[in-house]
Formats: structure tokens, C-alpha cells, sequence
């Protein structure tokens, strides 16, 4: 990790103004790096966002191609800085490189895929109603709408994608693609990679004459470093992607400021997924095998991991966890990301068993051996139990899941309606059973972002149908997704011009529309 | 007013429980009415939103057709409640009857308009993704988003519309137009007119086999009604128009929840106006005529009432600013709404004029004669006090305007970059300004959600352009709207079904496209 300097970089020059400071620490071997990251100081955070005020003043004005053109440019300077980025962030996260490779691969790809968005332009939504000046008892006048930026965006990076969640990540891609100058705080567990993704961002703010403002990355571990951010009078909104209890923290900071911003907190869930006999009879074999796949992959650090599994009593069912159980003690348990995620998961496993009447099946414990490491872990627990305590649909993250016995399609129904929010729902079914499954499926409707079929929910596809979101304590935002093209709406808000000279609006609403854009004009979605 | 009981309208029925009431109050004659109102009790709020609850179990798979005939049919008994309506909501707010017969026709008419466009369909914003059966290195699923409904909406009337943002208003209109169940909290102002419509749509429901939990309406003159809707764990979102303190207290309440909900909550603003020197040669007498027509219609008792007008100093503009104040003080002052808002008033106008450098050009004392009455007022400061002192941002909810003198266009920019969120922003200028005017046009825009041009913010358009919101502290959501038909987005939350069979999908994402909607479909606009 040659080059690294453990300072923080805002608005285009390196700043370690804190006294306290932090290291990498490889989680496969438990050793640190050798540079130490400099907490932010409060004045460093005030300098950063506002340079990112004072840059949103200039360009707030860009054209979306100038930006899409930005986008581009972060993207190549990602893919320049090559094998040390996967090789900074493995030792980081322990992540893998077959793994890291293809997170990169997302990461530019959504950055360039924002860019395609904002050439084609209709994401702005358009709306023309056109003057009726002869309507009695008086004129309609002209009314335009289109989503303009929202203003300066803080984003949390997440600890369990070091590419696609954190410094050039989903969050940033989006909010930049809607115009808006972005404070990154980069997560503790990943800095070094955070400070290799900062210096592409400059290449490519340097390469497109952006003012050097649009981006900052402030490094911390403490909790005041994210609170000051949030609380920057400044600041217009927030992304985040961690645990439910940051977010939440997070959540109530921005709502008691003098002017509360939104706060768009994507905060995990336990995915539940429902398995129906016929599937079982099917298909055992290939079940159990995606399921431990889907539980284990990333060692259970995804948002998306299946944690909870409803399943109707009966043999089949029984030898069915059997199957599961036997995989996932079989498989060698992966390296979690760092030792807070460790002690984290150690402690929520216990909780849950200390719940009582939740067996384990395999696993809860810390495995033996070098790095940091859980054991792939099936617990059991019934229906009743389930719906009387709602502290067992608390997130595992890890590679952890829970199976729940259901005496009755009546007992499954109910348990579907005790679940809180979450990201995803999965069924899986026979073609024989869809009545059953669309039933249950339009319980789960109201749970959830995303509903799965015969599918498992880890792999989040980034295309515009993505909806990456769902009611709390899934997000703060039900409203909103943070992966796929609509992400960009919410750092957006509409304004209307009213009557407004054709040569003071913007393209994206003038007479001839000169982007070429789709529009609702008097009601007609026309080009 | 005939057959009126008092009561509460819970999900079909009629309730009184609570022992504490409160009466009708004409304004005109400062006389109460016969009617006691009962205080809807916990248990009383609780059998409303629990019976949403539960008609959200049925009504969410209705047709949108079949909730546009209950939406033609509201507006089709709201038509039927007659004079009746009129006189006993004219007895209540002292609106006058010309007022309120054209307010019955915009409330009336945008409960038939969200029909058109439940009938349209497009709304839902259906966009599909197919698979990619042959992507390396795994299949791309397919992948398909629409809106659905959030769930029960709490709906806050507000006191100076009472039929157009009122029980059966644009809140309501687009929260069951999104298909959600509504708990209407009745504003104490007028709660006769608010039981008048409970029964109208009772009728609706009645007439079109909906569950009668679909609607509810909860009466109060106490802090407490409002809260407990806030706080009950069945609610999903809330639609609020009021005053910015009430606003706020909701939304803290909201926040705190164990689970946070959405709160659309609009709260006024003080609606900036700026006034350039070019128009002010060409046609100070309109424009004067303009502008106090607009600051007292409706007895300054709007939202979008211009409180605020920013000009440069020079004789004409004294001139102009003497023609105002002497166009204000010859008109008689309406009746308001109540004497809160009349105790209010004169609070604040005094607070305003205790902040020093606040000159009063005329007015700022309750008008003398019968009725709750507030002598038109003008009030005159300088940029440099305005910059400097936030207070006099503050709204005054009557006839009031404030005008803010500038020594030149660089200070007038530094009063427009000083401002708080506002719904509107105001230009008047001439075709020879248009530079100095864009560039103003352009700092304002981050200020609010509508511009105008050579126009008056009052009288809002509802048309499907129409953006009737803005940054904090006009409201907690400044990416949404209250009026017009993108209102409907607030109730709505966006799921993915991701290779769900053909007939488990709603018809909107169904691959024959049997409603016959605009859809996204591989990134293509199509039907």
C-alpha cells in the first residue's frame, strides 16, 4: 500500500488536522496497517461541506451531459488505478479478489450507466400543462415542472462493499448524477481503499474542470465524526447503507436539526423466504444447495442474505434442515470484515438464543482457526414462538439463518403478517401451488421492496426495475431505492415555472424541447 | 344546520365517547354554535385506524377503476350536500360564498381529476426489465417495479380551506386515489362542514361496496387527538396544512416513532416577491392593484400569500411602495377565520415590528367593528436588517406584506440567498431585464418549489405540473408536492417482482400490458 497518507481530502487538497487517528486492520491475519487515518476534525468537515455549497453554486448550471461526461471519467480513473485497489481493499475486507473484481465491475458500471441515464435525460419529469388564456372566470397560465438537484449530499459508506456501497458507490453515483456536490464519510473498516478512490475522483474532477468542492472524503471511527456531518446546517441529505442502529442514530440527528433533511438509510432486514411442500418435493437437493450458497456467500454480509426460512411441518420438511444444516456445517466458515462485525454477530446469536425456545442446529460460535470467522450457523424456531417475539426477527449478520416450523398454511400466513420491513421476499413453489403462493405473496407484498420467485435474494441486479429498498426497519424511506436508475430520485426535488420566459427556463422544459426528452405535455406523454 | 350530531365518524359509524367538546364559532358574528363536537378519545382513534387497517387487506387489490368511480362518486355526493355545504361552511369561516362555491368546484373537481388518472393508469410508473437468459457469468432475472400503495394515511385539515385541503381534500383525494385508507382529523375551525362531508362520503362508500374503514373522521380542538393519531403503530403516513409550529410537533412525533413514517406535512411561507426596477416604470398602478389584491384575498389567509417583496431603492419605488400602503389601508379588512388566527396575527406582527429596524407603513392593529378582523398591513425594513435578523422571516398569516428595501442588485442578491425555504418565488420585470432577472430567477429556484413570472402566487393551478411545495420550512418534504396530480406519489412506495409468474403479477407489469399504460420496458418508453 505504497502512496497512502491517512489524511483526509477535502474539496481537493489532503487535510489530517485530528489528533486521533486509525489503521487498517487485515482481517484474515488480525494485524494493522502501517498508516495511520486521521480522524476529521469538526472545522475539516465545515470546510468540506461548505466548498460543496459553494460548488453547487456553479454547478447546479452544468448540463446533464457535462456530468454524464464526469461520471465516465470516474469510471476510467477506477479501472486505472488496477490491481492495487482489489489488492488494498482484500487486505482491507478480506473480501476475495474473484469477488472485489466483480464489485468493480458493478461500481463502474453503475457510474456509466447513471451517465446513459442522464443522456437520455427524461429522468427529470418533465410536465407541460400550457396556458388556456381564454378559460373563464379567468386564465390558466403556463405551468412547467421538472426535478432539479437537492443540494449537497452526505453519504455513510457501507463496511460490507467496499466498491459498489462506499466512496464512488451507489449513493455517490446517483446523487452526483442528479447534480448534487457529494461528502463521503468512508467507512473505518475499508480506509485505505477510500483514500485510493478519492484520488481517482480528483483525476477525474481535474480532467472535467468541476470545481474542486463536488467531492470531499472525511475518514473516521467515531460516531461524532458522522454526527457532525449530519448536522452541517449546510448539508441537504444523507445516503447511508449500514446497520439499523447507525441509521437510526443517524435518522434521528437529521430530524431534530433546525431544518431536518431526509435521510435515505438502507439499514438490512432477514429476508425471509418461503418455502412451500412442492418445492421440497421437487427439488431438495438443489434448494438447500442455492440456499447455503445464498446464506453464505461474502460469509452472510449481505443486506439481502436470506436469514429467516418459513416452511410447513411435516418429514420432508424435517429432512429438508437436515440437508441444510449438514452444507452449511460442511463449508468452511469465510472471513468476516473486520472484529466489530465479529463480536456483533457473536452477540446477536446469543441474544437470539437466549430467547429460549430457538435450537441450534449447527454452528453459533466463533470458529477456531486464524482470522476472524464464525461458524455457518442454522437455528430453528417455531411460528407461535416467532409472532409472540419480535426480537427473533433481529438481523444476524453473518453467515446465519433461521428456520421457522409453521403447523398450517394458516400458521405460515400468520407468522408473514407478524414480519417487520424488509429489503426482500422470496417464495419458492411449485406451478400447482400458486394459489397458495399468491396468496402468501400478496401478504408479503406489504413487508417488502422485492418479491423473489423460486430466486434467492443475495445478487442485487443494478437495471432500472431494481427497487433496493422497503418499509422500515428495512429503510427510513420506503419510498426510495438505493440501487437501480430510479436511486437518482432521491436527491432530487420538482420546481415549477409559472409563466416563466422560454429563454429563462430550463432545456428541459423550453417550447422546442431541445433535449429531445420524453415529456407530459396537457396530459400526453410525447417526445 | 339541521341533523347535525356532533359526533365522531368512526368507519361507518357515530361516536361520541369523549366527555370534553367544543362548538362551531362564526367569525363574522363571534357567536358559537349549537353543536357540541366531541374530543375523539384514544379508543376512538384506535378503532379508526384499526379498521383502515384492515380495509387496507381488501381495497389494496381493488381496480384502479373501481377507486375512480369512488373518487367520481365523493365528488358526486359532495355536489348533492347542496347549499347546505356552502352556508354552514360560510357560517363557520366567513369565506363568503362566491369563495367557497368556486372552492367546492376545484375540491370536487380534483377529486374527478385523480379519477382520469387512476383511469390512465400510467401513475404506477411501471418499468420492466426482461432476462437475459444468456448474460456471463449468470442470467440476468427479470426484473419488473411498479408503485403501490404506502398504506393508512392520517389526514390533517387545515383551517383556511375548508373543502379543498380539508376532509375530502387534495390529501385525501390523492392518498385514496393511491389506494390507502384515511383517517381524517377534522380541523376544529369548522367542524360542522367537516361532518357534512363525512356523510357524503360515507354515502360514496356505501354506494360503491367499499369496507367502511376505508374512512374515518376524528374530531378535536386539543393537541392530544392529533398526537395519538401520529403515534398509533398502524398508521403509515401523514398529509398535514397548517402552521409550521403544529407541523413541526407532528413531524417530531413521526420521527420518534418506534417505526418513523412519512410525514407531507405544508406549512406556509412568506412567499418572496422581488420586484425589478423595469416593471415598475412600465406599470406600477397594475401592479400595485396586483399585489394587494393578492395579499388580502381570502383575508391574507393563504399559503402562497406574497409576504415578502424585495425591491431597489429609488423615488419610484417610494412612490410605488406609498401607492401599496395606500391601496391597503383603503380596502376593508376581511373577516379571518378565527380568533386564533386572529390572536396570532396580532402576535406576530408585533413580534415582527419589536425586532427594530421594522417600520409600520400602515395597519398592524385588529381592525376596529364587529367580527375577528385585521387591519391590512405594510410593513417596510432594509436588506441589511433583513440579512441579519432570521425572525423576520417569519410568516404573518393575515393581511400582511413586508417590504425589504435594497441599496443595489448585489445586496438584493444577498436578501434572496438569505431566505428560508418558500413554496413560491415572485419576479416582476420587464423584457430589457431578463440578465439581471435570470440571474435572481436562478438563486431563488434553490429557495422554493414554483417560480413566477409577472405573476401572483395565489391561486394555485391543480394541474398535473403543478408544484405546490418547497424546502423547510415550507415543508418536511421538499421532494414532493400537496397539490396537483404528482400529489399521488406521497402514498405510493415502489415494489420489484423479480421472476414472478405472468398471473401472480399485477396487471400493470403483466407482459400483455392489459391496461394499456406507458411503461419502461428495457429502458424504451412504451405502451
Amino acid at each position: 500500500m505504497t502512496n497512502l497518507t491517512g489524511f483526509n481530502f477535502i474539496a481537493g487538497t489532503s487535510s489530517a488536522q485530528g489528533s486521533t487517528t486509525f489503521a487498517s486492520f487485515n482481517p484474515r491475519t488480525r494485524t494493522a496497517g502501517d498508516v495511520q487515518f486521521h480522524n476529521a476534525t469538526a472545522e475539516e468537515i465545515d470546510r468540506a461541506v461548505t466548498a460543496a455549497a459553494e460548488a453547487f453554486e456553479i454547478t447546479r448550471d452544468y448540463s446533464t451531459a457535462k456530468r454524464a461526461d464526469f461520471l465516465d471519467a470516474v469510471a476510467t480513473e477506477i479501472e486505472a488505478l488496477g490491481d492495487e485497489l482489489l489488492q488494498t481493499a482484500d487486505w482491507e475486507t478480506a473480501l476475495g479478489l474473484p469477488r472485489l473484481t466483480g464489485e468493480r465491475g458493478r461500481t463502474t458500471g453503475q457510474l456509466r450507466a447513471f451517465a446513459n441515464l442522464l443522456r437520455e435525460g427524461s429522468y427529470v419529469g418533465a410536465i407541460i400543462d400550457t396556458a388556456l388564456p381564454d378559460r373563464q372566470p379567468a386564465p390558466r397560465p403556463d405551468i412547467r415542472r421538472m426535478l432539479l438537484p437537492i443540494g449537497v449530499v452526505g453519504v455513510f459508506s457501507a463496511s460490507n462493499f467496499p466498491f459498489a456501497f462506499a466512496v464512488c458507490g451507489g449513493d455517490t453515483a446517483s446523487a452526483w448524477a442528479a447534480g448534487c456536490p457529494v461528502v463521503v464519510k468512508g467507512h473505518p473498516g475499508h480506509p485505505a481503499t477510500s483514500e485510493l478512490f478519492a484520488g481517482a475522483v480528483h483525476k477525474a474532477i481535474e480532467k472535467c474542470g468541476f470545481p474542486t468542492g463536488w467531492f470531499s472524503l472525511i475518514q473516521g471511527n467515531t460516531v461524532e465524526v458522522g454526527q457532525t456531518l449530519v448536522r452541517h446546517p449546510k448539508l441537504d441529505a444523507v445516503g447511508f447503507t449500514g446497520s439499523l442502529r447507525a441509521g437510526r442514530a443517524i435518522y434521528d440527528t437529521a430530524a431534530k436539526r433546525e431544518r431536518p433533511i431526509p435521510v435515505y438509510a438502507e439499514m438490512g432486514s432477514i429476508n425471509p423466504v418461503v418455502i412451500l411442500p412442492g418445492a421440497v418435493s421437487a427439488r431438495a437437493e438443489s434448494l438447500a444447495e442455492g440456499l447455503v450458497g445464498s446464506v453464505t456467500l461474502g460469509a452472510g454480509q449481505f443486506c439481502t442474505n436470506p436469514g429467516l426460512i418459513l416452511m410447513l411441518k411435516s418429514a420432508e420438511t424435517e429432512a429438508f434442515i437436515g440437508l441444510v444444516r449438514d452444507k452449511m456445517a460442511a463449508r468452511e466458515p469465510g472471513v468476516l470484515l473486520n472484529e466489530q462485525i465479529g463480536s456483533g454477530l457473536e452477540k446477536a446469536v446469543s441474544a437470539t438464543l437466549g430467547r429460549g425456545r430457538v435450537e441450534k442446529l449447527t454452528g453459533g460460535e466463533v470458529a477456531s482457526g486464524e482470522g476472524c470467522r464464525y461458524t455457518n450457523t442454522v437455528l430453528q424456531t417455531t411460528s407461535a414462538a416467532f409472532i409472540a417475539d419480535s426480537a427473533l426477527q433481529t438481523e444476524h449478520f453473518g453467515p446465519v439463518t433461521l428456520f421457522v416450523m409453521c403447523d398450517s398454511t394458516a400458521d405460515l400466513e400468520a407468522a408473514v403478517q407478524a414480519l417487520h420491513g424488509n429489503l426482500t421476499a422470496t417464495i419458492h413453489a411449485e406451478n400447482n401451488e400458486l394459489e397458495t403462493a399468491g396468496k402468501i405473496f400478496n401478504l408479503l407484498r406489504e413487508k417488502v421492496g422485492r418479491l423473489l420467485w423460486n430466486g434467492f435474494p443475495t445478487g442485487v441486479e443494478v437495471v432500472y426495475s431494481m427497487q433496493h429498498g422497503g418499509p422500515y426497519p428495512a429503510t427510513t424511506a420506503p419510498a426510495t431505492t438505493s440501487v437501480g436508475m430510479t436511486a437518482i430520485q432521491r436527491f432530487l426535488r420538482p420546481v415549477a415555472f409559472q409563466n416563466m420566459p422560454d429563454a429563462l427556463m430550463p432545456p428541459a422544459l423550453q417550447n422546442a424541447n431541445p433535449l429531445g426528452i420524453w415529456r407530459i405535455v396537457d396530459g400526453e406523454t410525447t417526445k
